[in-house]
């Protein structure tokens, strides 16, 4: 094990958009996992928006990120060298990692990758992950969805949007719409996930365009962006509608001063409820969502579309494509070859 | 009862404070009771900050009210023509009535007062009320009160605030602050009702004296006015904050443009909840918090102040007052005698 490492340390925190210029490409030896450590080659990373705002100054939750450190995010990889006799080298394991060749994780991080047949290891990046815990409890718990709702969805084509989308289809919803920023991801969204309208926010008065798509109001808002869309869908939501406050995208290159949301006392007016939630706190529970999600995936019923972009030295042009908008699904970097694909 | 009525009629719609201007008072026969109906000379007449809102042109709920209708109100009187054996001439009820001398109230509206021991009247107006319901359902249900959380209440001086600062003492709670208007009613809050701190929001830097006022964040915000106190709120709000939204007459006389919310995103990072509820909907549970709060005014832990004011005539500058602040607890109206108090 004497091949370099290569990684991504952070430069400098993103003022506004992030970019290239916030991150280090740097070349170290190899990492030597201590106690208690798995020395882990990275196959897959995950690049969602959270990590942006890890680099916020004022960020709240996830892993700390400051200039010099190690550019944190998700991983699937397989273990080349361990410290204990339930990750024997070979295994595949996801755990909190690096953008980096190879890293280290903790055992008691580090979560075996299950070996579902017909089920790839892209496609635990893209149904059996965080976002996907996001998109579960978030819509059925948080956002409590009902049979008779109509229910918006933003950052549809998103990793968490369109798992959101075909959920709702699944669980049964009376009208479903979808917002996205390009053509596209609105064919996609309304032709292959299932929603009855898909709303170009890029290109569209999006109030005039919930009115046209949700004639009866709104009852259930799944909201990855915040901002706009947010005020223009509390203007138009019914009594007891439920907003799930997955993310808000929009607010995170805004330098700190997010625009205001002038509908906030919709939330009274129409006894509606807004509310916060975290994957994390739900990572108990995850058995119960990837099974279901497991159960969808054989019955054709739930498919993922990873944005797969291959090389380590893109990552920082991939999270920023993400605020840009030219991912559909998740993105994904793969970083070294994945194992080869065994027939289902 | 030939006797003439006076009552107020709604001249028109205020397009941004209300005024004497937006009612005309005028004189009327007295009403005829129809079938079903009690004819009802009224004692007391409720004035609230959501009669404000009635007189919106988009006002979503509650009775409607435009131009030249009587202006709508809830009142105590005492039955003087009877349509039902079960309401005979001297009981007292309440309902929704108008702003008049006497009105008519169907009796499937009508609801008879209990006669309870060391009860007048008057307290029924301010303990036994909507604005009681709201505030006992808001904090207990929608809030979630646990005695572990720093609560922060808003218009803590008004007629709902004032109860809600009270059974955040009486039912346990870290740390109770109170907002207000004043340094009377800040005076109020501290000595006599129990808040740990009170504060005058009309000289002080709301967001420094919250930072001061709560060091260890907020979980329970009580929201009767949203605007600029709600933004400074949710800016400290701890994981699993609860937001009542009980009201927002920082806006009611905006003229429909409310200012904008910076920090809404703040119920995503905090995993917070912000809930809006109608008193209306707890009107079939009544009998439970009436119940709690009789028992807690027996113990001497529970109290009230009307702001009191006598003459029909003074309706119009009595709404108008609310909103410059000028009350401290309920403000009601006392259009003619109260029956004598009997001893407790």
């Amino acid at each position: 094990m004497n091949a370099p490492n290569r990684l991504w340390r952070i430069a400098s925190r993103p003022v506004d958009a992030v970019s290239r210029q916030n991150f280090l490409w740097v070349e170290e030896p190899m990492p030597q996992p201590g106690a208690g450590e798995l020395l882990v080659r990275v196959i897959y990373l995950s690049i969602d928006p959270v990590q942006r705002y890890w680099l916020s100054p004022d960020a709240t939750f996830g892993p700390p990120a400051d200039a010099g450190m190690p550019m944190p995010g998700r991983i699937w990889g397989v273990v080349e060298q361990s410290a204990s006799p339930a990750f024997p080298p070979g295994t595949l394991v996801a755990g909190p990692g690096i953008w980096a060749q190879w890293c280290t994780l903790p055992v008691a991080a580090a979560e075996p990758v299950p070996d579902w047949p017909g089920i790839p290891l892209l496609a635990h990046t893209s149904l059996f992950c965080m976002q996907a815990l996001t998109a579960y409890f978030g819509l059925l718990e948080i956002a409590a969805l009902r049979k008779t709702d109509t229910v918006v969805v933003s950052a549809a084509a998103g990793a968490v949007g369109s798992l959101v989308v075909q959920m709702a289809r699944i669980n049964g919803c009376a009208r479903l719409v979808a917002i996205a920023g390009s053509e596209d991801k609105c064919r996609w969204l309304h032709e292959q996930l299932g929603a009855d309208v898909a709303i170009n926010y890029r290109t569209s008065d999006i109030g005039q365009a919930l009115d046209a798509a949700c004639p009866d109001g709104i009852d259930v808002y799944y909201d990855n962006v915040g901002g706009d869309i947010l005020d223009a869908v509390l203007a138009r939501i019914n009594a007891h509608a439920r907003i799930a406050c997955g993310g808000f995208i929009s607010h995170y290159d805004d330098g700190g001063q997010p625009r205001g949301i002038h509908n906030f006392q919709m939330l009274a007016l129409k006894q509606a409820r807004a509310e916060g939630f975290s994957c994390f706190e739900y990572v108990p529970r995850a058995g119960e969502a990837f099974a279901a999600i497991r159960r969808w995936h054989e019955q054709g019923r739930i498919s993922y579309r990873a944005h797969l972009l291959k090389g380590l030295e893109q990552a920082p042009e991939a999270l920023a494509g993400i605020f840009a908008g030219r991912n559909t699904g998740k993105t994904v970097i793969e970083v070294s070859p994945p194992p080869p694909e065994k027939a289902s």
